[in-house]
């Protein structure tokens, strides 16, 4: 195991009917901006009950935050805080609004152009505004962390950032906001937390025992309940088991004291910000590629994967490793993800300027090893056609 | 999956050569009181590498907590901390230590008794003082929860408490430090996990998966390196795994959104109060006669723990959960903790007395569904012997 530091101060209010817990969560006197994307909030009913636990609150509205969230339209809503003295956010969505949130909560209060938050890693983030969130997407995991990914529409850049003052302070999943999700985004969140665990498990073994089961039960629980979500929405129980990996996936736990790898995230990346695939797309079109290029250093762990995951013992090793990375694809597909790029009407023509993009963004050695260059990068986009 | 709250805000620095990090860990100027147990952190090396890393600090000590930390060594603490205007604790040991000085942070705020504390469930803590904690021994996750267990010589009663003003801010792991830990207390630590694990888990179904595959993958990694912890001593990620596992039985993760059951550590509590067994021993004893009293209420539990724990699936139904529980057993034995009476020198005269006590402190209704009256705790007492 290595050494490690963990930390992860929200509070997670998970279960129906939780929203109404808002009156309590929330501070009272607080100058409260709600923050939300394009509006199935109001579909769901999530809106009215939210506004219904916050009557006696201040609450300003700023809607409109865009899946990938941008830095033009976040700088609008730092704006607003700045002339309303708004003093807490409140997240209401999918890991876009509440990544776009953290971006408003550090930028209220950074010195200069907030983009320098992501030019500079977010060392020059000294403070944050308080915030909480309301899920109604499992999937990226921003509930629980301090991570967010922002989009710069003007350049097509999109980079990620990481502070502790960003953590949420509170996060209510409650599981039945989830049955009205488009199947698209559904299976899009499954993808997003597998290939989430995938980065922080399918490295080389690190004699993590514990992380590595705690991964291997996420996998597994996506496996059997992701389908289930598609084919039943209004299970509750389902719709609760995904909710919580999800969240699981990326709140830093199973990747505390273990190897991570990240370079299908960074490909992926670079095809969102050039192409406009949804962020899980890339990664259900990319993983798979990956582990085939690097099979060989992946080699302990796809092992231990095939047998764990999927059940495959019978075989040779080389057998085996094929089957558990060709099952991974045929789960991306089962949910309705498509795994190559011509699934999203592109080609070999993505290739260069995928490659280009990595290398003037100084994603030139990526993976665990550090060896993932633009070279075995043009490979693993060449099996994905 | 039952609603919950879960949040945790401790920090864990985990690994060889961390204790250093409490040069920044604990803050500047603080007036810091060190508790500890009866110096074995002398004899490991612990003691000289604190003073190390707090060599710019003002640090008081106070020696001597005891296994089972008892009220009255605690109010010679609590004494100290007010003459001497301590405003940061150090807790330098294993749960017992960590324990004590939950009940010292909050008994020096407290008005009145800080006795009152355990009469009155902790309703009175409105504040604690800070702390942090160095861990030397892996078993009652104190390093990562908010719970503490009291003994009170003078009545010999045994209360516990629990408050989310007294959460470590950190913990530092070092696996190296529990090396030279004598074997009975690395048996000990082994079971206290594993039987947290099992209040948690060992009940009835509640449809959440992760929740069970996280207690699975503790209760495989505890049965895996459990006898390796004790016939290597000085694999650092045998030492590692277990410490961590030990954290994660009991920081509230595995027992956010499910039922509780616990009546073996009520039962075993009693044990130790009238007759000084150590806690695990309790336990030891306990566990395997409550779930043989108990099978048919905990049939579902037990059938998917004889399967993924023990890999048990050839078999009836009734002999496969009875294989489940004698290799339980045989376990806890394996790594030198006994599991009846007699091993302790003790017989079926205690039973009146257990029971008794059990009623005394009202605890008659016991378990997941709150049906372990005392009649049932003395059926489950008399296959103790």
């Amino acid at each position: 195991m290595l050494n490690f530091d963990f930390y992860n101060p929200t509070r997670i209010v998970f279960g129906e009917g939780q929203i109404a817990k808002l009156r309590e969560l929330v501070p009272q006197g607080a100058r409260v901006l709600m923050l939300f994307g394009g509006g199935s909030i109001r579909a769901n009913g999530v809106y009215d009950e939210v506004k219904a636990a916050l009557a006696q609150h201040t609450v300003f509205e700023f809607g409109g935050i865009e899946p990938n969230p941008t830095y033009e339209t976040l700088m609008e809503a730092i704006a607003l805080v700045k002339a309303e003295r708004i003093d807490f956010l409140l997240a209401v969505g999918g890991g876009s609004v509440i990544d776009g949130s953290k971006f408003v909560a550090a930028g209220a209060l950074v010195d200069g152009d907030p983009w320098s938050i992501l030019e500079q890693h977010a060392k020059n983030v000294k403070a944050a505004l308080p915030f909480g969130a309301v899920l109604t997407l499992p999937a990226t995991g921003s509930e629980m962390n301090a991570g967010a990914v922002i989009t710069r529409k003007a350049t097509l850049e999109k980079f990620a950032f990481g502070s502790r003052h960003v953590y949420p302070q509170f996060s209510v999943l409650d599981p039945t906001k989830t049955y009205t999700l488009p199947a698209r985004q559904v299976g899009n969140g499954i993808v997003d937390a597998f290939v989430h665990v995938m980065e922080q498990y399918l490295t080389y073994p690190a004699g993590a025992k514990v992380q590595d089961r705690f991964a291997e039960g996420l996998l597994s629980t996506l496996v059997e309940d992701g389908p289930k979500a598609l084919a039943e929405p209004h299970n509750y129980e389902v719709r609760a088991n995904l909710m919580w990996t999800a969240t699981l996936a990326l709140n830093g736990l199973i990747g505390a004291g273990v190897p991570h790898d990240w370079a299908t995230h960074m490909v992926g990346h670079e095809l969102t910000a050039l192409y406009g695939l949804d962020h899980a797309q890339t990664l259900a079109v990319v993983l798979p590629a990956m582990l085939r290029v690097r099979r060989e250093d992946k080699r302990a762990k796809l092992l231990q994967y095939a047998e764990r995951v999927w059940n495959i013992v019978d075989g040779g090793e080389d057998e085996r490793i094929s089957q558990a990375i060709d099952r991974t694809e045929a789960f991306f597909r089962s949910v309705g993800v498509g795994t190559r790029l011509p699934d999203y009407q592109l080609g070999a023509e993505v290739i260069g300027p995928v490659v280009k993009a990595l290398e003037a963004h100084r994603m030139v050695k990526l993976g665990e090893r550090r060896d993932v260059t633009p070279e075995v990068s043009r490979k693993v986009l060449e099996l994905c056609l």
